[in-house]
């Protein structure tokens, strides 16, 4: 009796639609060898009289889990992912994620609609999230891992170690000497490897850096801000600064403007990441590029291939940096 | 025989994962009356042995629309979009649209797996994309549309008329007088709105706009830059910029900048939406705050209404604006 109400239904459908029974069965079970338009037009009468259509999700959605969109950087992330994907016809669903609670209510909701996989920004799963998401047969790609990963997460960043050289570097190519860090917070994996390609720098070049100038703090403009305050009230201030990051930079501008001096005629500055609001500061800051966009593409491409014949391939890639030199980097002042 | 398999497939993933085969079959079709953990389990082996398990998709998700996403401000809605919707429980589909043909193609794609509805920005449906939308039965709403919607259009903006009217009289209330504004593109709804309420506030205080002082381009730093260049080289230069946005008041730090004249001493700036790096400006911006994730939050509210039984819901609903003072302001130079 209810199928053949439901029989019907697909009659009354088909007619008001003017194609075939079949063709409305197909809709309604997610077939896509229907032409679009039709498929649109059956799709929303099968709605209209209560009927929930198949979703073709499971392989075209990938999921973005995201620690905080609070930074241009992660909506870099975000925007790199989305146009790969959209290219690809892939949709991408966004989460944020900022505690293990929130990352097993994706996994509920991603485990009962399907998806291809998630690509992790700013969240490094933990164990018991890894043996989940196995569980559930997701496959799962890091992007730029707060810590280095382990052997069985695969994993997108990109070269620091010689973005940081070649910042320093720049600047030593210019004439500076006394040439300070603001380093990321120490337990980061980027941070260390920053800091190490910054010393490289000044070891190839004879310098020995003075410890008093490298400083350690959070990827904010805040701490950026705070750390200049005090390089600039030094016996003996740096004529040039390397930043942690773009936020830190933008920081170390505004403690110069304060000081009544000016970027680069007394201090140099780099950041790191070329957000895109690196050219809108003044002056335009000179910085480490970090081509997020194609780490994010890399990550989709990462994910898709299938993890049982990929065995032979690298689980951890880096992208290369790029210096971006634009107006805050000069000689120092004579 | 095919049945028979698909049984005998279905009691043995019941017997790997310790649940009876009811429990299968619910996962299979989509339901959630089955614990999480259990589900997820139940879900990794049905997709191992080649199930596409039922989707939830459908009212569980909603599609947010984006022209570009290269602008904080999207992305600040984007942001708001997503908190308010994981809040929810909602999954967020993140498509960008730059023609006709890209948003044909997210039809086809949305109305197969189904979506509680779109949130559109920076991009305006056109009359048969309107068409299209009422036929798959996808509700819409635009947020901050780029012109007057029609009536058959719900959506959210900000209080743009207030909000340039505030900035305005903040300056005349430090002592300003020779106040320029740098407007957005003439054909957009906001700019009319924000030059509208820029000449309220003058004619409120009996000042007569000067109309060389009186500017429109685009929304970007290039922008505010250029005319900036321009007003600063005028005769008798302003003492305070209105920018139509915050990137345009970005720009007019740099212009200031490169004629060595400093913001606040030399030249106030007001911007306009008050994104996120706002505050990362030398100095800090003073600017007008639109309530960009709260205006999200309320446009997925509005989707979810019924728009049958939502007759009498208003069809435009603005937030208001707040004037945030920041450091970017101070009295003319004397």
């Amino acid at each position: 009796m209810a199928a053949q109400t439901r029989r019907n239904t697909l009659v009354d459908i088909a007619a008001e639609a003017g194609v075939s029974v079949s063709a409305v069965s197909k809709v309604l079970n997610g077939r896509t060898d229907v032409a679009a338009d039709t498929r649109t037009r059956i799709a929303g009468l099968l709605r209209q009289h209560g009927y929930r259509v198949a979703s073709r999700l499971g392989f075209g959605v990938v999921d973005l889990l995201i620690g905080s969109l609070y930074s241009p950087w992660a909506e870099e992330l975000l925007r790199g992912t989305v146009e790969a994907a959209n290219e690809a016809e892939t949709s991408v669903v966004v989460t944020t994620v900022h505690s293990a609670g929130e990352f097993t209510g994706w996994l509920d909701q991603a485990t009962a609609r399907g998806t291809a996989g998630a690509l992790c920004v700013l969240h490094l799963p933990g164990s018991r999230e890894l043996q989940r998401l196995a569980a559930a047969r997701i496959p799962l790609v890091v992007i730029d891992p707060p810590t280095e990963p382990g052997d069985d997460i695969r994993s997108v960043g990109t070269t620091n170690w010689q973005g940081a050289m070649t910042a320093t570097r720049h600047l030593i190519e210019l004439g500076h000497r006394r040439i300070a860090i603001i380093s990321g917070p120490a337990g980061l994996w980027a941070s260390r490897a920053r800091l190490d390609g910054y010393r490289a720098a000044m070891q190839a070049a004879g310098l020995v850096p003075d410890e008093t100038l490298i400083r350690r703090e959070a990827f904010t403009v805040a701490a950026g801000r705070s750390q200049t305050r005090e390089l600039l009230s030094l016996p003996q201030p740096p004529t040039a600064v390397v930043a942690g990051n773009d936020s830190q930079a933008f920081g170390v501008l505004q403690a110069v403007r304060e000081h009544g001096l000016r970027v680069p005629d007394d201090l140099s500055v780099v950041g790191f990441d070329d957000v895109p609001v690196a050219s809108w500061a003044a002056p335009p800051l000179t910085t480490v590029r970090q081509p997020l966009a194609a780490m994010a593409a890399t990550a989709l491409r990462m994910l898709r291939s299938d993890p049982a014949t990929a065995a032979g391939e690298p689980r951890h890639i880096e992208l290369a940096t790029m210096l971006i030199v634009r107006e805050s980097t000069a000689p120092p002042p004579t």
